[in-house]
Formats: C-alpha cells, structure tokens, sequence
C-alpha cells in the first residue's frame, strides 16, 4: 500500500472509489469525468490518514511531494502559481470521509493568500474589498481549524468592530477597513496561539492538511461516528480544490440544491441561494437565503444549466441528490453531489415514485430504504382539533410533533434527559458542537438559519422534529428564557413543536397517531411479497391491537397480562389477592378478577380476528403491585411522632400488617426472584383464572363467529418440569372449559424463552411446548448478567462510550453471546419438534439488525410495538433480499464462527 | 414379568438379588444358603410391590396364591400350621427395600395369633404370660400399622393400666391382665377404625402385607427417600419369617451386634442385647440394653457362636456387618444382616484396616468412602480448654460436638430453623416420625434409647452430634423444659453436646478445629495417587490458607479481597473511598487502604508458599459497604420528630448527603448491578489499588525466599474487551512495581466464568485470560434466572419438594445447563489457548457428584473450603477410578446427549 498512489486528480477516479476518496472526492471524480463544469483539484486518499494516525500523527513520507505534484497541475490547468505575485492560485481544503458527516469535520477556504497574493487578487479582481474579506476569513478559518484557537474569539472581534465603526452588515465594509481587522486577527493568533500566522503558502497547505487530518477525531465527529456505528477506523479523504468565488459581487452567488423535496419527496427542485456569499453561510444559517426558484428570475441562464445538470445527477446516481454550487462572474461551477438526505416520509415517497419511472425495480427501492429512518414516520403529529397556542412559525425542518421544557443549551438538555425529563432545545442556531443536545431532545427550534442549516439536516437525520429559522422568536441565553410575540419562554416551560407545519405552540398539546401514507402502504405491500418472516405486534389492549394490525401485524406476539391489573379500579383487587391470609380469600378476590380478565381478552381477540394471540400468563413479581417499603417504613416512623397514642393504636395494625406481607414479598433481585411461571406453580390458582378467562373469552368470542387462534405462554421456563406441570395445568383448564369444543380450539400452549437455560434445554423443553418465544430482553439480561435498570445510564453508557462493548445490547441484539443462545434453541427444538413455532417478542424485535439475524437464524416471526411493525416489514423483506431463505442450521455455522 | 415368581423361599434366592428382594431378604437368603440359623421365610419381590402400586393398590392377581403356597412351606419346615389350633405357627412381616431405610417403614411380629391359637402358644411354652403379651403386641401393631390408628393410644392405655394396677415394668404384668388389656385394646380398634381385629389368620397376613406395601409411600420414608436420594418408584420387598422368641423367658433374648465398633472403628465385637424381649424392644430403646459382651458371662455357649458368626459374615460380605440375633430357649437364630452404618472416624479407620488385613485393596477402600460421610470428620469439637459446665452425660452415640438453641420438638426444631436459628433437639426419644426434626437440628440428645436407638442411627448418618440414653436430663414436653441435676433448660436456651464423649453442656462453648486421622492421613495419601484433579481451597485469610494447607490443599482457588475491607478499622476508610466526592479524595482513601491489603497478601502468600494463589480483584457493588437506605431514611425521619430544630439542621446536613448517595449507588437487582469488573472499568484506582498491593506483596515475600505464584482474578467477565482492558491495566502495575523482577515472577492473568455470556464467547475471551476459574454459584444464578437470596426458602424449596427440580443446583451442579455452559467454555477455551488453566471455585467445588463432573470435563483443579478439602481429594480419586482419565471433549458428548 505504500507505494500505491495516494493523490488522486478528479479525473483519475469515479464514483465507485468512495473507500479511497471519500463520498466528497469520489462524487468530484465522477462529475470531472462526466463533463459537469467542476473546478480543478485532486483528492488525498483514506489510506493516507490511516497512515498519517499509523504514524503517530506526521504526514506519511513522500506523501508532501505527491501533495505538491499534484498542486502543479492544477497550476497548469488554471495557469495560476500557487503563493504567485502576480495571478496566484487559491485552494479550498476539505475533509471527505467514506459515510456522509455533514458539518462534523474541518475545512479551510481561501489557501494561498497571504500579505503579497492578497494584492494581485485585489488587483486582479478589481475588487479589494472582495480580496481583503477573502484574506481574512482564511486568517479566521486557520486561525480556528488548524491553531485550534476558539472561532468565538474572532467572531467577538469583528463583532467588536462593526459596532465601533457602525457598520451593519459585512458587505458595508471597506477593504480599508478588512485590512485594519487582518491586523488585529493577527495580533489575536500571536497572542492565544503564540506563533504567526504563515505567510508561506505551502506552510498553510501542510498545516491544513494535517489539521483536516486530525478533525477525523475530534469530539463531536466521533460522537457522530457512536451515534451513526461510522466505524473510527476509516479515516478521512482530503480534497484540494481550486477556489471559486461566490462573494465577488452581485453576479456571484452560492447555493445548496436538492433534486427533489427531501422533506416530502416532491418532484421540485428545492434548495436555497445566496447571493454575493461563500458556501458556509448558506450552511452555517448566518444569513437567511432564498428559494431555489427565485434564481430563475435572477440568474435565468444559470437557473437552467442548473435544472439541467440536477436531472442528469440524479439520472446517473438514480437517487435523489444534495448539490452544492458557486456562481462565479455569472458562471456556475459544482462544488459537490451526494445522496440527499431526507425525510422518512420524502424517502418512501421517492421509492415508490423511483419505481413508478422506472428508475429502480421494487427490490431495489426496497433495499434502499433505511429501516430507523422510517420511525420517523411513525412519529405522532398535532392533534388539529385541539386549541393551539401558537406563538410563532418558522421553516417546517423537519416533520413530526414533539412537546417537551424549553432547554436553551446542549448540556442542559442533556442534564435534564438524563435526570428523566423531556425537553425541547432552543438555541439560536445549532453547531456541531451541540450535537449531543439535539440527541437528547424531543426536537430543536432555531431562530436562525434554513432548511439545510446544521439544525436541520441532523434533525431529519435522527427522525426528530425541529422548527428552523423561526426569526419571531427572539432568545436570550442569558436570562434563559426567549420572547415569542408577547409571549415569554422560561426554561422548565413546555412547548410544543410541529416539524411538518413550523409552528411553535405554548403548553403541551394532544398528538395524534401516525397515520399510513398511500406511498408507505404501496411499499409495505412490496415487501409483504418478498419476505418469509413474519410480523407480529407486542399489545396488551384491544386499541393498540387494531393500530397494529392497521399497521400490518399479523398477530399478536406479546399480549402482557400484568399491565390488566395496573388500572385504578384493579388494583385494589389485585392487592387484596395477594395480600389473601388464605387460599379461600385469595379465590375470592381472583373470582373478582376473573371477569375483568376475559372481557380484555374479548376485545383483543376480536381485533385480531383469524390472527394468532399469544398471551403470557402473569409475569412480574407480586410485590409490584404493592406499595414500597420504604415509603411504608417511613409512614410509619411518621404516624409515631406525628398522631396521637390514640390514633397511633388504631392506624398503626394494618400499616404493621402490611409492612410484614410487603417485607415478605421483598426480594433482593426481583428479577431473578419469583416471578414468571415461579408464581404459577407456586400459586396455581393465579394462573387458572387466567387460563379459565382465556378459554371463556374465546367461547364468547367464537359465538360471535371471531376466529380465535390463542397461544398461551408461560414465562420464565428454566427446565422442563416447569412448562410440563404448567402445560397440565392449562390443559385441564381447557378441557373444564371447552368440553367439547376443545377440538375445534386450535390453541397452543408453550413459553418464553428468556433465561439461559431454557436456551440450553430447549430440547428437553421442546417436548411441551408448541412455541417457543424468544424474550430477548431478560435473554439479555440473564446471559450479560446485567440489570437494564441498573446498567443503562451508568456502567453500560460508559462501556459503549470507551467501546467495551460495540452496541448497546438492549437495543442491538448480541449475536455473539444471546444469539447463540437463540440458534442453539431453535435447532435443538425443531429437531425434538419440526414444527415448533418460533419467534423474538422482545424490543429487539423492532430492531433492523435483529430482524436480520431473526431471518437468518430461521424464526417464523417477529413481534414488536405497534409503531414498529411497518419498520419490521421492511426490515423484513431486506433481510430475504439479502441473505435469501432463511437456514435452520444457521446457528450452528455462528457457533462454529464464534471462537 | 407377570408370570415371574413374586415369592422366593429364603435358600432360592441370594446377596446379588437385592434389586428384586430388597437388602434384607436378600441377606437374609444369603446367610440361609451358607448354613446359618436363619428361621425359614420368604421374600415377596419388590416387583410385586410395584405391581400392587401400578394396579391402584390391590394385590396382584395370583400373588396370594403364591403367598399361600409359600406359607405352606413352612409349615412343613416347622412342622407347624398357620392358625392350628394346636401347634400354631406364627410369623413376622417386614419390609426390606433396596437400600436401607432403617425404622422408616412397618413391621408386625406374632401374626397367626388370636383368640384360639393365643391359647395354644401358653399351652406349649408353659408360659400364658409370653402367650398374651404377645397377642397384644401383635393387636397393638396390627391397629397401628394396619387400621392407622395413632401408637399414642394404645400406649396410653397401657400406661393408663399399669398406674390403675401398679405395675412397674411389663415384665410384671401377668397373663390375666394382659387378657383384660386384649379386651380394650380390641375396644379400642372397634371405637377408632370401626372394625373387629380379624380372627382369621390369612386376613392378618394379607391386610399386613398390603399395609407395609403402602408403608413405602408414607410420610417419613419419602422424607426419607428425598434426603438421601432414593428413587420413589423402586417399592419395597416384603419378608413373611416365621416368628423366634427372646421374651419366653430367661433364657432368652435378643440383640445387636456390629463385628466392629460403628463409631471408632476398632476392631471388637460392639452391639447390645436384652434378656427376655423382643427386637423392637432394643431399637425403640424403651429398656436401656446391656453390652453385648456380658452376654459371654449369662450365655457363654452363644456367645461363641455368635462371634464365630459374625466373623464368618464380615469375611464374607467383605464389610463391618449389623446382625440383628435372637436367642429362643439357648438357640442362636439370626434374624438379618447387613453392611453396618458407622461414623466416617470408623469409615476410615475400617477402609485402612480391611486394607492391611488383606480383605480389600486400596482402590476397593477408596471407592468404598462415602464422601459426604466424611463431612462428619470435620465436625468442630469441645476445646477441652475451655471452662464447661457439664450438666450431664449420656451415651456418645454420633461423635462431632453442636451448639444450638434447645427445643422439645420436631415441628419446633424446623420452624425455629426455618426462621434461621440453630437448634439442638431434645427428646425423651425419637421415631421415624420425627425424622424432619433431626434433619433440622444441629445435635439431638435423648433421654431414652442406646446406640442403636433410632436418634443414635440416624444422626451417625447424616453426621450429626448426638447424645443419646441420657436418663439424667428429664424431660417435660408439656412445660417445654428439662431438667439435669439441678439446671433447668427451657425452651431456646443454649446448649452444648459433645457426641464424641456424651456431655451435655449448658450455654455456647468454644469449639476447636477438627483434627486429621493417621488413617484419614493414610487414604489421603492414596487417594493423591490415584487423582489427576488437583484440589484448590477457597480462603480469604492466612489462618484459612494455613488450615487447607494441612488438609492438602493445593493452593489458593478463590480468595476474596472484598472480606479483607469488613473489619471494623478498615470499613469507615472503604465507605470513605466510596463517598469520595472527587478521584483526588478517593485516592487519599485508596493509599489508606493500600499496605493494609498488602499485608492480608503477605500473609497469604507466606502460608501458600509453592503454591499458586487466585486473587479475585474487588467483586461485590459498593453499597454492601454503606448503611442500607430505608434505614437511613427511617432514621430521618426521626430526627425530623425527634431533635430540635437546632439539632435537626446541624445533624441532617451529613445525613442528606449520605441518602442521596446511597440512594445514587442503590440498584434494583444489585445481583446483576455495578459489580465484578464493572467497578475496575468504571474506578480503574480501586483495581489499581488492589493489584499494586498484590505485586508490592509479591516483592515482599520473594525478599523472604518465598516461592509465589499468584493468579490474578478478574471477576464477573462477559465480554472479551472487559477482561482485555483489564489485562492491560495488570500487566501495567506489573511493569511498574516488579520493574526487571517481572520476568522472575510467574504471575497469571484470568477471569472467573460466571455470566453465561462468558462461557458462551469462551474462546474469545482465553485470548486474554491465562486461566478459567468456573465461579458456578453465580453461574448457576444466571443461567437458571435464580436468585439464591430470594429463590432458596421460597420456590426453590416449592420446586425440590414438588419434583419440579430433582436437586438444589446450588448444591449439586446442573450438568444439563450450567454443565452444558462450562463443557463448552473450557473446550473452546482450550482451542485459542491449549495451556488454559481450568478450574471451579464455586461451593460445588466440595460436593461429589459435581467433582465427579468437574474430573469428566477436565477441569485442572476444584477449589472448595477447607474443611471440604479432604473430601474432595477422595472424591477426585473415586472420579478417576469410576471414569478414567478426564476427556476433554466429553462437553461435546454432553452437548450431544442433552435434546
């Protein structure tokens, strides 16, 4: 490799070099190659950064004379010298990385210009003014990326200028004028960086390099990288581009294009210009820019060449394209094309359109859509029958509604999340640097900027609804609070924001559920043709059962049977059962609960009419459903000091008694206590009257004509005896309740799989069971040895963040460890019983990954939360499109993988 | 199998057919073919039993016509008939199952007797008085054993008569009364089974027979079964015996008799004997008997033939023999014989015997070691230094000595243990029905009853100190006290026993370490030849480590550094490194605790000289170390009744801040919480603490000329990357504490393998780990979903009892599962790493059968306490004699087996 070329012209590469030259360079390399009008330059490849970091950070050798050889020709090809006297040649350096990182890493304009060349660009141009601005926002730039000096100084500095000489905006600035300032940015490097600023031009083009170089880690790209599974390995491209200038005046401007809407998928151009402006402040929201379509009216020969250019880039990427351009003296250059980013809602929609042109076939659209992305769709939207109070309305960034407590910074966002809050950030504009806020909120509302503004593009990226640009609103960091009409916004308030209209509404409004588009459902339905797995939906009420199968579930996974017994009316029931001094009692108060039972199960099974519904018997462990005791403990110690001895005497019996049953019930490791069928063998009768409402619910509802295909699941089986005598249980239950029609039931009995051994004996288990579930959430739990709710958000966040561990295995499920597991169970249950049903109802269901390795390792369905069920169609059907049939032995191939 | 014969005579069958005639009929067939004075008899099969069982409790059909047929034999041989009115013959009917259960099921003596014969019998011995006593024993057996009336009543109403007549002993009692007594006791069964004592002899015989059939499922033999792990569906064997007499007279007698002493071992006939009475006399220990060598003074000529006897079935059977004889009119009959139970002191004292007299040879005596037995040697005992107040002394029938709280009852001994108290059992004398009693207790002393009573047999067997005979302690149930000399103990005050040597000691007493035998000494040293498993010890302290050492321990499997912060001076500067507000804090705490645990390693190093010591880095969650919240909170809110307002704001302050970070640490399931190598990755300073403290001791000890090998333990691993890290963090303290030493010290790095997902990514992980320790309490915690706190006590116990689990897998290991889990890691591990060290540190480390697994698998070595230390050496060897050299892909086989 070290021989291999590691400066790349434009017209030395394609698009298919994307490893070596990065999204940026590679896209460059093809457009050169087409004939579009890009300006000349080289890239610096990937490879080369991995051997600047192999190195310990010093540019690999020989590279610097590859790097000046290359500048040569672009010398050559602009007949400009690069740091010459006369017509020098300005160079713009980027990063490039191989997966798309808007905004996260460095770039540096203007390279070239120095005391000397600053004048021959003045001279040339005509236009002092122009070059001195150029000069100086090189000085900043540098100043900021390569000396690592915060740009926050500078800002403050040409700020500090403006109002001493009272100038408005930049353009009123005389060149005169920049030139006093480029003194002053000096002084300012001299001073917080201890050196100078280079006045040789090849020392800047080093120094930048490197510097882009080494943007590839730092913080908010590697928070990118976490967030996106970008792995750190890769490395930067860098690409050396000849300037053009959008800022020398009226008949310059800069732009970003998207071929079609990427907030709907509109077959419009859509993007934004500005004029007499370099690209980062379109970018950076600095200045609001206008509508694409305004250019028309303004620069109409440029407008069509444009139009032109963006129908052919979208023809040969057959994807909807992000373009940068510079209009120069009335000339258009390409700066560059990438797949746009979009909406869930414009990337269905463009799927389906593409397939419509004959762009892409259905598998093609199918595999292109990116499965998380998608949940955004699934978002809830403003209820528009409720009241609003709308205080203002700014660009609609990104779709979907979100309330949550005005935060006015990153980390308090943060902090707060963590501490269990929801919240919404406001901040005048967003950076790189605030990416860990917007993570952390429920959406982000800017004053500033556009469409394609920081804010926005990573909003959309993360499904997350954002309001950009929303001028009306005027924030005040400092006091914390902003004004919105005549409406103040302290932080801790509640507002809510609708990304898809733009407005921004005081107080917590009522969403609505996520409705189904026409595009959405078209693409479902490709999907259904192509995949095997099936998709069931986790539902424990008959409205989360109709949403779901509106969303296409094919039954119900996971109907949880606690979450009946939570209700206010219940509880005190459920209560009075298990604090029952006698099996008589506790019948008494179960014969109460037997028919609230069956009318839930009434209405689920009627929504899943000719649909299977797996229902698990009570899990969770009883002292859930009483007080704590410590709070009880504390009562206690209360009523003590606080009642009379009279009083005391007569509250205090039942407080005692119920601080006994509850001590009793206490558990050291709930999870690993008794819980699951451990309650159902100890306590048959709780689990007969389950199974008696089950079996009555399914009378009725066959009397009404509902076909009932119900499954019952005992949870938390470790070893065969326990499903056998839970299975007798079920089974003379049935015949009590059936009778005769028993045989016209075509009802299963069988369990979760969800501790390791079970796993481990899924032969022996196999013998009882009709279906194995695989509950991969305490599946994870029990083969990690983690408790989720004391590991998230202490020590597994600091795993994933210094990478002991790759993913966080409650959202991404563990091949290597539960997924043998899950191999192992379903080969050796399927070998005691071929047709043993098998499927995932944990929330990895919903997850891409884990649908794959679902399909691969040969599981007849997915279950997961109704939101999620067009997701896991999806997912679904790439997996087929991927991997192919499915194969059973699968998991012993992992095994034999796994060292 | 139906037309199998289900009645053999004793002289057709012998000692190789105990499966179908159960141990006694199948000595006692043995002795009759040798020659021996074995009253004729036969044995109906345990086949029959079973069939009895399978056809819902009804004699199977044709068995009573063999049953007949057989008893005609012996008539013949008797030359008498069964209800002839002239010569009657009699018979006893006993059970006999495969393996002893002694006093666990039923017997009836003297049947054939009744209105008519009973006067036959006085007639021909000349001896109404014999004649009616036995009727009436025979109506009390009949009513208790047949028609389950309580033995209480009949009891009572013997005593009852006796006070109203005067009568001291039954002796006294003449033929008249007893005919007065037949009469109410033939009211008695009228009144409670509402039905007549049957006249007709074959009625006694076939209600008899069907009664100890069922006496195999009665409460106490499944108690029974379960603890010692006896299969329930074996049945038992029934023997008909024609009956001999030791109550006719003086002349005669009964008894019985070890070939050597039970207890010690030594090599003299033991056993003991009562003039004119029958068996049942000696075992309940109603009469206090006499030494079976006074019998050479009153019976010289029986005496010889006895011991010629005894000798001849010793050689025989190869074992020390229990012979139960009786003597009619100067006739020797021996009524069984069968292996003798002894203590594990006789055991080893026995096997090395039989050894040097040529009789077994060393492999025979190891295999022959119960291991669990053995436990018993290690029974702590009286520091005879200590200042005792001996109240009494009874017979030393079960050696070892117990301190407990004294109860009166079974039912009380097992609430009060239940309720986690330790007990020693008082009682005038047990039964069979007491059995949980004993079980629970950590010492019975009785009042009543000799060395063969059933205290004395059942506590020898399951190693249990016992007292027994002790007629000075008397006893009054009613008043839940007794009395020795002149103390009164009351129910739950706290007594000693010395088993060994039969004091009873009022109040707790020192106890002082067991010692070894030259003869434990000697098996020992066998059984090191036979073994390749080496034998490791769990200790935390140089006292523990020296102890194991003089057990032949072979090093250290498990020391637990978290014990070593318990101790009142260290614990306030743990809690203080705990609460440290900032790293800086912490590390001041760290350097306090830093030359304490160097110290502990010193020490440790220093007793393990040569040997290899597993040092497991701090393991258990930081809020072990701190106040448990609700106690806090309820001290709180004390104070805030309590204290002034003054107080209250001076004293809350501390105790704010200590609930708040209680409350910060405390976790749901703490089991599955920060702990292990979650605290050393998360606080590097407290593992980097702990390990320059290991290699600063390393040092230390080397100066001395101390021969260290220590084994670094890095606890509760599941990924590869937390025990990559953690190397790294070792090796690092390595470098800079031992500097160039470092290559003369041989330190290993490892993990314990206790979260499944460990055993399951075991090859990944060996790239890292030198050695695997099986750490399989918490292993067996995870892969079962079990928390030992919760489970053991609440449905664990449910399961056992309920056959849901056939053992606690905490004390015996599941090889399906957790078996399965460890196969796995140590073949997997040993792919990466040939050279990995394998072993297991959990408490199965001391228990047989999983040692005997741990050898199949191929473990290295097993670690278990010290005092189970020995145990495990016997253990290891029988491994190796019953499988041969260990397989290393036996996991694979297993892996195989389990469907």
């Amino acid at each position: 490799m070290l021989n291999a070329k590691r400066v790349l012209h434009f017209h030395e590469g394609n698009a298919g070099m994307k490893t070596l030259l990065g999204g940026k360079g590679a896209n460059l390399a093809e457009m050169t190659n087409a004939g579009l009008p890009v300006p000349p330059g080289y890239t610096i490849t990937t490879e080369a950064c991995r051997q600047y970091y192999a190195e310990g950070g010093v540019l690999p050798e020989g590279l610097w004379t590859e790097i000046r050889q290359g500048l040569e020709q672009i010398e050559l090809k602009k007949d400009q010298l690069f740091g010459g006297r006369d017509n020098p040649l300005l160079v713009s350096v980027r990063s490039g990385s191989v997966n798309s990182m808007p905004g996260m890493m460095d770039t540096i304009l203007n390279l070239g210009l120095n005391d000397v060349t600053v004048d021959a660009l003045a001279r040339n141009t005509g236009n002092p003014r122009f070059a001195y601005d150029c000069y100086r926002r090189l000085i900043q730039m540098f100043g900021n990326v390569v000396l690592d000096i915060d740009g926050y100084h500078f800002e403050k500095q040409l700020h500090h200028f403006k109002q001493l000489h009272a100038y408005n905006e930049d353009k009123d600035i005389p060149a005169e004028a920049w030139m006093e300032l480029i003194a002053q940015y000096k002084d300012l490097i001299e001073r917080k960086a201890r050196t100078t600023f280079p006045q040789d031009v090849y020392k800047q083009l080093e120094l930048s390099i490197e510097a882009v170089f080494r943007s590839w880690n730092n913080q908010r790209a590697m928070v990118y990288r976490k967030v996106y599974g970008i792995p750190d390995t890769l490395g930067t491209a860098v690409n050396i581009q000849s300037m053009v200038f959008g800022n020398k005046g009226e008949d310059c401007g800069t732009g970003v294009l998207f071929t079609r809407n990427p907030s709907t998928g509109d077959n419009l151009l859509y993007g934004e210009y500005l004029t007499n402006a370099q690209g980062e402040d379109v970018v950076a929201g600095v200045r609001t820019p206008l509508p694409i379509a305004q250019l028309e009216q303004e620069m109409p020969e440029v407008y069509t060449r444009l139009v032109e250019i963006a129908n052919r880039l979208e023809m040969h990427y057959k994807d909807l394209q992000d373009i940068e351009f510079t209009v120069e003296k009335g000339e258009l250059f390409i700066l560059q094309t990438r797949t746009g980013k979009r909406t869930a809602q414009a990337a269905v929609k463009l799927a389906v359109q593409f397939v419509k042109d004959g762009i892409l076939d259905r598998k093609q659209a199918l595999e292109r859509i990116e499965v998380d992305h998608l949940n955004q769709l699934l978002h809830r939207a403003i209820d528009e029958s409720a009241k609003l109070d709308v205080v203002a309305v700014g660009l609609p960034a990104s779709p979907g509604a979100a309330t949550g407590q005005a935060v006015f910074d990153a980390d308090t966002a943060e902090e707060w999340v963590a501490a269990g809050k929801r919240v919404v950030l406001v901040s005048s504009e967003t950076s790189p640097e605030d990416i860990h806020g917007v993570i952390a909120a429920e959406g982000v509302l800017t004053s500033r900027g556009g469409m394609t503004s920081h804010a926005a593009v990573v909003a959309r990226g993360m499904g997350k609804p954002c309001v950009c640009g929303c001028e009306e609103v005027r924030i005040d960091p400092d006091t914390r609070e902003c004004i919105a009409g005549d409406t103040i916004i302290r932080e801790g308030d509640w507002i809510t924001l609708d990304g898809s209209t733009g407005r921004v509404i005081c107080g917590v409004v009522t969403l609505k559920e996520p409705q189904m588009s026409a595009e959405l459902d078209e693409l479902l339905s490709w999907a259904d043709e192509v995949r095997s797995l099936k998709v069931r939906t986790n539902a424990d009420t008959p409205e989360d059962a109709m949403k779901a199968r509106q969303f296409g579930a094919e039954g119900i996974g996971l109907c949880r049977t606690e979450h009946m017994f939570m209700s206010a009316e219940r509880l005190p029931v459920v209560q009075a059962m298990i604090l029952a001094d006698s099996l008589e009692d506790r019948r008494i108060a179960l014969e109460q609960l037997l028919p609230m039972q069956q009318s839930d199960f009434e209405g689920i099974f009627s929504a899943m009419d000719g649909f299977p519904v797996t229902i698990r018997l009570l899990d969770p462990p009883l002292h859930e459903f009483l007080p704590k005791l410590d709070e009880l403990l504390i009562e206690q110690e209360r009523k003590k000091w606080a009642l009379s001895e009279l009083d005391q005497a007569e509250g205090n019996i039942d407080l005692h008694s119920l601080i006994r049953k509850v001590r009793n019930l206490q558990e050291m490791n709930p999870m690993l206590g008794q819980r699951g069928c451990r309650l159902g063998i100890v306590f048959p009768e709780i689990y007969e009257m389950q199974t008696i409402a089950i079996f009555q619910a399914v009378l009725a509802c066959r009397a009404q004509g509902i076909t009932v295909l119900p499954e019952i699941m005992i949870p938390l089986v470790g070893h065969a005896n326990e499903l056998k005598s839970m299975r007798i249980l079920v089974e003379r239950i049935a015949e009590q309740i059936l009778g005769p029609e028993k045989l016209q039931v075509p009802y299963k009995i069988g369990t979760m799989i969800e501790v390791p051994r079970a796993a481990l004996t899924a032969g022996q288990i196999a013998q009882y069971a009709d279906f194995f579930s695989f509950g991969t959430n305490d599946l994870t739990q029990m083969t990690y040895g983690y408790s989720r709710d004391d590991a998230e958000g202490k020590f597994l966040t600091h795993y994933i963040h210094h990478d002991i561990l790759p993913h966080n295995p409650f959202q991404v499920l563990d091949t290597d460890g539960v997924g043998q597991l899950i191999g192992w169970a379903v080969d050796k249950g399927r070998a005691i019983k071929p047709e043993l049903k098998t499927g995932i109802c944990g929330e990895h269901g919903g997850d891409k990954e884990s649908i794959f390795f679902c399909h691969q390792t040969g599981l007849d369905y997915v279950s997961c939360s109704p939101f999620r069920v067009p997701l896991a169609r999806i997912a679904a059907a790439q997996a087929q499109l991927l991997f192919g049939q499915p194969d059973s032995v699968h998991a012993k191939l992992l095994s034999a993988a796994v060292l």
